[in-house]
């Protein structure tokens, strides 16, 4: 039942952990080997490992701490094993615990005795903190880029349907005419507010663990704002028990994840509905489509279902760390080792949910006449009515409301659309309507009316999407 | 960033999936590929899948809806893919999807057309639903024997500790002595209530869904009876769009995991706490600790702080299919394919952290001494006197806990334990107090007067350890 | 910002509290007061309280702990702080700090001295835990009673359209025909999972904590087993320890709840889905809908969007409690306070959820026409073609599906329905094709074959409703 | 057992809701009226109503969209309402549905007709998303404010402590001694990314949905710059349909307090474990202790527990409203009036919890013997020995650490602290060590040897501390 069960075994519980030293008069048990190793996922910190490591041993001989010699020895050794990463993957021994210890013995096996000197002034506590720093900071720098390509997407999209009208919805139910670019640009908005957080958590982690040492920093004359710098960040962490102790940066990611799922799940639940035969607004491109194994009509929008169950797991990835985090005493706790595959998996579901998304909406084929029919259905101008008896006989709103209310009522009763009622029907309800009203009901009107900042009138949408493309920088 | 670089390519695009039929125009794009295929987690459930499939063509050929001898092709073939799978693992394709495909598409090689039989009379949906809660069954029955061999350890050393003092806390402040054995049993509480949830999980899931088809049942004149009995199952699923869209075993699964997670969360919090060095209750065995990159003298609880941890993850896993459960319409979405990484994960870590947990109930060296000590420390049986006076004087308890707090504040003051004051000041705040009281207030009075029934008595504790080994069967 | 904002004042600060004896130099501040107090929502409890109370001081006098002078005078003050209760509410003092307290210190008001020996040979650790216990025992029977009420509904609905014929989806795409009375009674079972979880939760609630005291039991001569009979539990906890900290019953309530809603979220998403001009395939009932203050037209399904949206409230409060007892050590920590609140919150809502969805089944009309016009487009028979195939002309199923697809493709490239094709074009697809294939065709025959057990004919929709009635005790 | 009960009542079902015009046959049912109304908690909204609608009929007003007399007429009235909400609180009428209702119900009554050109140009829809905006930019306003007075109050007892000894954990393990000053400046460091989070999220918040009405924009010739302005907002919201159906700012809002709750609790579990009698680090204020009804001896740690179990319930309101927004169709949906009690609920917890963090940090008295003593024992300046071997005689790091270990090793079975070890014995483990080395092995000259930056030296915190109080504006 084990999620582990198939890459056991590799090595013997004989051969115990070298790098605990001599206090331990047994090894540890097969169960510990099991719960303890995280080298099955923390092997994907392999490059950041590396690269701090040689950032480290690089600052160690500037200082002084260890010879120019052993430093080379190390900053090569490394390439070694780098190199045969890259090639054959990460070798995951369990006695070996974790990446770090993986890569420093295998440096040991190249090099000997100098290996010994690359943990000079370091621990794994501020070496795991720094390596999983650096990796959330890349992903942050990925997704940035995915929701862009996304956005150009969406602009591309939204100026072509800047005048394609569609019936806009509250609680599903039909409530005024939007045009289909103003729709889409929604999401634009939502993309942006996304980047902001991904930078935002990206700035926040930019302050550099390594130097922190185990958790009370080192007696050694070490630079950290060289490290520091070498490895793009701003500067050093200023506690160093803070510094080891600390995983906001892995939350703020998954904060930021999680929303960026929500909206894609919003993206996606719409785009079922829009799919499904009643609608009938959309056809998903066959590309990111399914068919079925027993009702051979069937095109299923799996891609867009995954992207809406996908936001079910990234947010519970959250849950995840939130809880494991939670009460933990100073400085670090064996619990924090649970913080790498609550990101790793959510990281590796919303690359996934942005590119399947991107792809769906620049190939989606909107069915432009079906949304512009539906949009005509509805009563969908009613607060054109209302509205057109404010600004023309000067009524409240709240009265124009009720006079609209009872049109609506008439109309429904009789099978007519609102612009299709006799104008004497209307005037039995107030006599203050005259015929200048139908102007108001068509829907192309009622669409171009709406010019108000950030409305959805055509001429607001170019708008808008003309400022997209100077800050997504297409133009 | 993928959680799924390393296993990438196999297929090439141009293969296509064959089981849709002939109504795409084109492939499914890589995107498609990587987030449709569930075949890297869903190969778990091979096993289930290839028992349920000879359970349909056995019923099938039963029923004369398959000849005799394709069913025996189809059986025998399903054998053949079983053992490949035994031996040489299930090969990762991501073009066939899933575990289904994989199974069938195999067998096609190896029997040619007949195995286009075996799919009659179902769909992936009912399949995949049946193959699930197979596997659900079978973790329920894993969780509950392993529940059992905790309970055991907990047991053993609650009988050899029936009698040994330790300090009770509330709000980890002494409250009042109680015994080790008392306080182990608490345990054995909780993890009793554990295996009746993973019991009631396993019962309500007794219904078979295979033979509901894709969502409507299906015309050829299937045995439902027969399969579901065959698989183990109660009876079969009585609505077929129920079968296909029900994931409550999976949630039932996942509830009962997250409290017993939660249990030995609570355990794991108190080992660590114990085995700190304020503390000093307890020395973990060396198997289940680790030690310390940077400072050797370190023995660290990590297998208590991971049994810790993962509770955030076992709940985060739960969250995840709430949250994607959450608002599906019926029958079967593909959000529902998120069903199964959750469970797995899940499924794996509570295993893993059941294991640890018994080790270290086994292995933990109790330092007895230390626990006394602390419990004669703290006015532990302040509440003794408090008793005394409403028994022996007649006080109503509240002036009885008034008269008791005065004399608390007394011997803090002075700086000696309660049953040290001497009577005559002791009477000077109450003149009703007699020497008889300090026979009360001992340790071992106090936690030998506590005999009412789930009390911290030893002869309490050591009845609960007799009917606890009962229930087990260890007598 | 607090949420208490307006309930402050009442009691100044210097009052103290009376309870906690002499030991304490300075009363608990103004955040302290605040922050502490529980009154505010345990207040709830008082009905458990007094019953639990009065229990025990029947117990008390039974065993002669205390006289039957003193425990007829407890009883009837009891009694009149009810009464005081029932008709002017529960006074909240944050200084008496929660609802033992408050009712504690009206009693000694009521009837002096004697009031003080109601405390005898219990805590508030195990009051509240029994207190809360009642409740939610209670909560468990009310929302069984709920579950079936809605059952109810669901029955007489399915039975009233058991050949009602409508679209039955997958990914939200027409899939096969089914009946509105399978569809309905899908829910039916889902309910009825949630009624075997309130049940198991109710059971598993069966131990009663009264007398468990602080932590560590009694060294009076109590009779649990009075107690525990008394209070309607079928037995005392068995240890004293693990009764005051286990709040297992509150997450078996949640956890229960949480299925639940997610149940209603998924019917709740369809009746959404339903309304929508598109679909067109129920009319909610004007009592269960609301308008816009802006679109006269509007009719929004707010109560089926309420239930969705509270699913994720109440999700949000297992969160909570999972969250707060993660890593607690025993016995009693206040973090535990904490476990009423959302379990309060979540019942709250649960009832309302359940009322208005059971409200919802009653008053929907159903556009029958609608459904089956929907079911009649989409190839929803295609799946018949296909079994006939295999049925008629001894093709593999898997053939078959690719011949199938190869008809819905003409036939949609035709603009035409299945069986509108003409016999010529789809021999011409396969030869063994016959006339008598256009029978298979329709929606009815298409549902009326679907006879497996549990599947979607009539036969079988009304077979279910027959046993569900009488399950339900309706006949 | 609903959570309203008690304010039930008030307005009988005939009254209706006014509104909704003349559409509904019927009124709202008991149940509807209830699941419906946000009164009970969305008047907290009250003065951002208020504020926003005056903004609004002033702009209406600039605009010649309502007369001059109207709008004074309109804005006089808001302000009679605003003082009656200030005098006699927000009255609850369930048929008023909302505070916006409640509010124009009232205004009505106060003015007449002219309270229905109010709600030109907008709609409930962009009215609540912009006072609950307003409402959440002042809530993390004073999250900063409270966060930088525990800041303070940490930084204050910091400079207090920069030279006081105490151990430092890792795996709550004795590693190496720390300062407490370093310790609580660790904590400076965690709140100060809780204040740029909630700056973030004011600054994510600054764009203003009011005149995006209910999703399309409007026909009247706003001034949305204007209102923006007014309301404190740097910008409109750029497009209509996002502005009224994001709540974006709300779950930042909620992922900010989540993180600063995460924090404290872990603050709140180290005081906790300190306040323990065997660890007996600090004493806790007398003020923010509770006492025990049953136990006269006890001073609990109840707030320090309460902000620990408060973190749990604000993760749970963040994932309720992260559930609840998941795969909501655009644009508003009533599900989204489950918003605001989370993000209530949660602000209300947070305010308590900083507020008593910074009562327990102004007033705790830490036992700094207590804390030396404990440094001194645990062998936590093994790492110093090591760093001696690596500087003193050029031993790589890992050789060192195993020298180290058997060293421990020895000591520990001798019941010696490491410095107390006699030279020769050392030097039987590795000659190279002299006598020297005793220098290295006081915790004093430890702490002093961690000067990196970030290091736990005296100077270190000192410099730290006149930072942070330089940036908290204290000199």
């Amino acid at each position: 039942m084990s999620e582990r069960d198939d890459s056991k075994g590799g090595s013997g519980p004989e051969t115990g952990n070298k790098m605990w030293g001599g206090r331990f008069a047994e090894g540890p048990s097969a169960i510990m080997r099991e719960i303890n190793a995280s080298i099955p996922f923390d092997k994907a910190l392999w490059r950041q490992d590396i690269r701090a490591s040689k950032t480290h041993v690089a600052m160690l001989a500037a200082q002084g701490i260890v010879t120019a010699a052993d430093a080379a020895a190390i900053a090569g050794g490394l390439d070694t094993v780098a190199a045969e990463y890259e090639t054959s993957g990460v070798p995951e021994n369990w006695d070996l615990e974790d990446i770090h210890m993986t890569t420093e013995s295998r440096l040991a096996e190249l090099i000997g005795a100098a290996a010994g000197r690359l943990h000079t002034a370091r621990s794994r506590n501020d070496q795991v903190a720094t390596d999983f720093k650096l990796w959330v900071r890349e992903a942050c720098v990925a997704a940035d880029a995915a929701l862009g390509a996304l956005q150009v997407a969406l602009v591309t999209r939204a100026e072509e349907h800047a005048a394609t009208i569609m019936p806009g919805f509250t609680h599903l139910q039909t409530a005024q005419p939007v045009t289909l670019g103003h729709h889409l640009m929604a999401y634009y908005e939502m993309l942006d507010r996304d980047r902001s957080r991904f930078v935002d958590a990206h700035r926040r982690a930019s302050q550099c663990p390594l130097g922190s040492a185990a958790l009370a920093g080192t007696g050694f004359p070490i630079d950290r704002e060289a490290t520091a710098s070498a490895l793009g960040f701003a500067m050093p962490t200023r506690n160093s028990l803070d510094a080891v102790s600390d995983r906001d940066f892995a939350l703020d990611y998954l904060m930021a994840a999680s929303q960026c799922a929500l909206h894609l799940s919003r993206l996606a639940e719409e785009l079922i509905i829009w799919a499904s035969q009643p609608f009938g607004f959309v056809v998903l491109p066959d590309a990111l489509s399914t068919g079925s194994s027993i009702m051979p009509q069937k095109k299923n929008p799996d891609a867009a279902e995954l992207v809406r169950g996908h936001a079910g797991r990234i947010a519970g990835c959250l849950t995840s760390l939130m809880m494991t985090m939670k009460g933990l005493p100073l400085a670090y706790s064996k619990d924090m080792q649970d913080d790498k595959p609550p990101v790793f998996e959510a990281a590796g579901l919303l690359t996934l949910c942005l590119a399947a998304m991107t792809g769906m909406i620049d190939g989606a084929a909107f069915r432009t006449d079906r949304m512009r029919a539906a949009a005509e259905l509805g009563f969908a101008t009613a607060t054109d009515l209302a509205d057109w008896l404010v600004r023309q006989a000067d009524i409240p709103f709240r009265e124009a409301h009720h006079i609209t209310g009872a049109a609506v009522k008439l109309a429904e009763s009789r099978g007519l659309a609102l612009d299709k009622v006799p104008l004497a029907d209307l005037q039995a309800i107030d006599p203050r309507i005259d015929e200048r009203v139908f102007a108001a009901l068509s829907v192309d009107q009622s669409v171009a009316s709406r010019a108000s900042y950030g409305g959805t009138a055509p001429e607001q949408v170019r708008a808008r999407v003309a400022e997209a493309r100077r800050d997504l920088g297409l133009e």
